[in-house]
């Protein structure tokens, strides 16, 4: 049986490019970059060129690119490292914002987007304060694919002089990412994008002092000690040079699978919802099945060989409803009904069609046997 | 120009066996232990194995065993997660350790054992005190290669009740390890023993609870967010398993390179030092040499294809002698003169005997020039 993965949104399939790429480490000679012989002078050119490779895509200079073990880490590391002070915030954020600020003590604006799915720059300009020290939001729902509007918020954010920490994980790699000098902070992982698992990075604007919270050697300019986890920079940084090269065919591919999927979809069954109203994502498609419980289909599409989510991996397992559906306010029967789809650029039409093919009869077949 | 690495304590090259193994993931489909689907059942079953490999090893259960992104981290979780109070350990610690001690706010004892390069169980005891939460050592010194005598300090720190918490970073691949009731907590890291860099453990016994620092989804038993490091994971229990196939003949190999190195050193060169005097791990030789500076002798030997170090690569650059060096109560000039030799089950003896002969001849030259 063919095996069909719609769950990019958790993790991606390593690209050979970039496992290529990597060799130059994995399969190299030894490679410390911080060793001052020869051996260790190849493996800091290496992670410079990894590191520039990677600033360029952010327009930023490589000083402001920090290698982290992921995007959770990113994520501590921009939260952990701010100065005490007032955050907004939106209550739709991944579980390593949401639990990292509940463990801070600074005080926390939790905004509710609802069924928009993200927060618009006037719901995030009503909740600045003289004493706003920081704005953190997703640049894109990794559950609905919601986006925000990145440069009106980030011009919002520079207007005020408030730092604007991005995380970006669910967006790089779906759409071009548009810089703006109101961005003071990306967090990403490269398992989204085609990378490896266990290698991230922090675009860290200069203007921003974070306090380092994985203390040790002098590494990342001091951001971030431990020996440098080369062939995981290799390759997130080859990663992104596909993204470099390739970004705009890729976001066409992904629009055109995802247009494809919801409109054979909507077509074929009645009472569906897309969750999130506003601007998506091009791989996200988040929807709600009435009369369909989410579990039960993602279950019997897994037996059908097709790979699906609830929502976010991170949480998965838990017994309750996607916390994100529930804050957006969808009522418990609507979550429990609901599941997401994500395409990558490894996604084929063929895949869609033959998924299509088999979720089609199954949910007809679930909403039956809910129905007796 | 042959290249010969005697720099292990640094990184070491990753075993052909070990990326070999981690094929299954860098080549492999789609794999996040969290996801439900048939993808991540795979990739839970992975990292299920290797996690009981490690855990094997340490006699521990599976969930005693953390993956972190490093040694670095390993020790910053053990550290910054414990409760306050007051703290043992050395002045002769890692900068993990030592840094992260000094970002704490718990009272700190840090014990000299001067030139035997580690302290002994006696000086441990003269220090705990009823108050004592943690004992923090590192269980051989990456410069010296100095070791405690674990089975001692273990069962004192038992009788008294008290966490013992490793940083067995250097250790681990050098000698069998000598797993013991008294030890609470042991910090490892892949690269150095031939598993990737950007991998890690934390072995933690069930009775310590440390409050995490890395906060989101609830992978690692809750103890560490963030997507797993599949390919880490299955490269670190690969190594781990090749340490329990052979760490006698890797100990008795390592042994006879040592002895034949210094033998022929120490007999070819008058005034030489051993730094530490104290019993040394097996593949570490850190020799002081009158009349020849360390800096100049390490790029001289670089030229000729040597690659050696003055101390740890994560404090490298530094304009400093090292910190351990004096606080073992080198004078500045035997500092300076210090280099260190670290091998490896992957070096031979003719490589010893190749950097033999360009190491003896090119300190004579020094010596000469410095005498001048």
């Amino acid at each position: 049986m063919e095996s069909i993965y719609l769950d990019n949104n958790s993790t991606t399939a390593l690209d050979p490019r970039v496992l290529s790429a990597m060799m130059a480490d994995l399969s190299g000679p030894p490679a410390n970059p911080s060793s001052v012989h020869h051996f260790g002078a190849r493996a800091k050119k290496l992670l410079q060129t990894a590191r520039r490779t990677v600033a360029n895509f952010f327009q930023a200079r490589p000083e402001e690119i920090i290698f982290t073990s992921g995007g959770t880490e990113s994520i501590n590391l921009m939260l952990r490292g701010l100065p005490k002070g007032h955050i907004i915030t939106t209550d739709l954020e991944h579980s390593a914002v949401y639990k990292t600020l509940q463990a801070l003590e600074s005080p926390v604006t939790y905004l509710s987007p609802k069924l928009l799915g993200a927060p618009t720059p006037q719901l995030i300009a009503s909740a600045i304060r003289p004493e706003t020290k920081a704005i953190i939001l997703s640049a894109a729902n990794n559950e609905t694919g919601a986006k925000i509007d990145i440069p009106a918020i980030a011009a919002l954010a520079k207007q005020h002089n408030i730092p604007l920490l991005l995380d970006a994980v669910s967006y790089i790699g779906k759409e071009p990412f548009p810089m703006h000098p109101g961005i003071t902070a990306i967090a990403l992982s490269g398992h989204k994008f085609h990378a490896p698992k266990g290698i991230g990075a922090l675009y860290l604007r200069s203007s921003l002092n974070l306090t380092s919270t994985l203390t040790g050697g002098n590494q990342e300019y001091m951001h971030r000690a431990g020996t440098e986890n080369l062939a995981g920079a290799i390759g997130l940084a080859e990663a992104i040079q596909i993204l470099t090269e390739s970004q705009a065919a890729i976001t066409a591919h992904l629009h055109a699978l995802q247009t494809h999927f919801e409109t054979e979809l909507f077509e074929a069954l009645p009472n569906l919802t897309l969750n999130a109203t506003g601007p998506r994502l091009p791989n996200t498609t988040n929807i709600s099945i009435t009369g369909c419980d989410g579990e039960s289909l993602l279950l019997q599409l897994d037996l059908a060989g097709i790979a699906t989510s609830l929502g976010s991996a991170c949480s998965s397992g838990a017994l309750e409803p996607s916390r994100i559906l529930m804050n957006m306010g969808l009522d418990r029967k609507a979550a429990r009904s609901s599941i997401r789809f994500s395409f990558s650029r490894q996604t084929t039409k063929a895949e869609i069609d033959t998924a299509l093919s088999k979720i089609i009869p199954l949910v007809q077949r679930l909403r039956a046997l809910s129905a007796i």
